[in-house]
């Protein structure tokens, strides 16, 4: 097993022990997902109950749009994973949060086992939309229907649940939702305002709610835009994991560089946890 | 009706003499599509008719992907128009032969309709995509079995039949090829090759076929980024009708403005035809 660990807190003792919350990404890093629910990757169930053992703070986070929190934490919980749905951020109640600060009616193109998540809005006479992981929902018929709403407006106004390119899952990688927010901003000539990772403002929820600094987090994910880039943006530091939708390619990425790259969520646990004497 | 003709051929009479040739949009110019196959735009008809008596040459610029071009041109022929196949500019011919010069084998992501156009090439272990208007075809299925062709390519080439953000059909505004192509571009992080306006070498093949020069070639459109600024960009000017996908917005676009704006294709024909004597 190969691990690089670049000028990240195994090169620092001082930086390991200032270390306080350890945010993971869950699709790709926990799990590889797939039509049947998706399997947990080898070794993760038992880093993340290594993890919650050790005295460090443990949340999750996640672009994952297309299940309502409770059912998607029940499918991680019945994989074998000590998490509660308390610990999970997720851009779906992040958006109802802003909507209903805006006063905002959206017409919805997401995954119909995230709509429950925004009963608590009026949906008629739409006056903005909101894109999630809306997958084989994603039809010719649905766009237009989006498109119709964002250019019917005077000033088009698009939500997006994340701007991920593409995901694994157990048959192959599929498209994701950013490549729907690219093709409604093209067509409206607008740009989406994005609720979930990459977005600042959603990693520094996180942060505070562990009530720590971002130079005391480490985020774990398998998006090295996303995921890795996004943290670092905040100030913290962040390790891409070979597992996921990883492909070789992003360690010459032109612009974002991890603090670290290891084979799984595992093999970053261990070097966690052995740095700081566990 | 109002024109309003902007240092166009109308103000400037030597201009006006030195028009050698006209190019026509097709949809929202002559006809305005739908699911029954269309309807001709009012007066569009008779006007083709009075520049094709005129001292005038005629062609028909069209970035239509979902037929045929034999099928298409029959179409129009039944409602009504003097057109034949050899005055019909489409992308579908001109990317056959940009795959064969350069001994591409395609994965088609294309209306139905145009497929046969495409027979006479190897499509077998596919190393590019091309992607059309497919409407309804755009299933998340089709763009994501695109896209894994894409991905997998060590350098992915996506060939574009237009760049299209919309079109109007009879039940409403439709999203277009220019849609899905920022969605691919995004997924993959490349730039498509687009074949059809606004691209220069589409235009000059239709120049060259009347074997004049930009600036005695006059562009009638729709679209204004597309068929306007992109004939503007090869020397012609260019004439917005306030018809097809026509929006008042478009009359204030920060970087494209039209030689002349009017209501519709019989308003610019009758002012050319006047101001030569006709």
């Amino acid at each position: 097993m190969l691990i690089v660990f670049l000028n990240l807190f195994a090169m620092d003792e001082s930086r390991s022990k200032s270390l306080k919350g350890v945010i993971l990404d869950m699709c790709g890093v926990l799990y590889d997902s797939g039509e049947d629910g998706g399997v947990a990757i080898s070794g993760s169930v038992n880093a993340v109950k290594r993890l919650k053992e050790s005295d460090l703070m443990v949340r999750f986070c996640t672009n994952e749009t297309q299940a309502h929190r409770e059912k998607f934490v029940a499918k991680l919980q019945r994989m074998g994973f000590d998490i509660s749905v308390s610990e999970v951020f997720s851009p779906a109640p992040a958006a109802v949060a802003v909507l209903k600060e805006q006063g905002l009616r959206p017409h919805l193109l997401v995954h119909e086992g995230v709509v429950p998540e925004f009963d608590s809005l009026d949906k008629t006479n739409p006056n903005c939309v909101v894109i999630g992981d809306a997958a084989e929902k994603f039809s010719y018929q649905n766009l237009n229907g989006a498109f119709r709403v964002l250019i019917g407006l005077e000033k088009p106004l698009l939500f997006s649940l994340g701007r991920g390119r593409y995901y694994k899952e157990t048959d192959g990688l599929k498209l994701d939702v950013g490549v729907y927010m690219k093709a409604l901003e093209y067509a409206c000539d607008v740009e989406a305002e994005v609720i979930g990772k990459p977005a600042p403002m959603f990693f520094q929820s996180v942060l505070n709610n562990m009530g720590i600094q971002p130079q005391e987090a480490l985020m774990i994910g398998d998006d090295l835009v996303n995921d890795v880039g996004g943290a670092q943006h905040c100030g913290m530091k962040g390790i891409l994991v070979r597992t996921g939708k990883y492909r070789p390619i992003d360690e010459r990425h032109p612009t974002v560089m991890a603090d670290g790259y290891a084979d799984n969520l595992a093999a970053v646990v261990d070097m966690i946890l052995t740095q700081r004497g566990h």
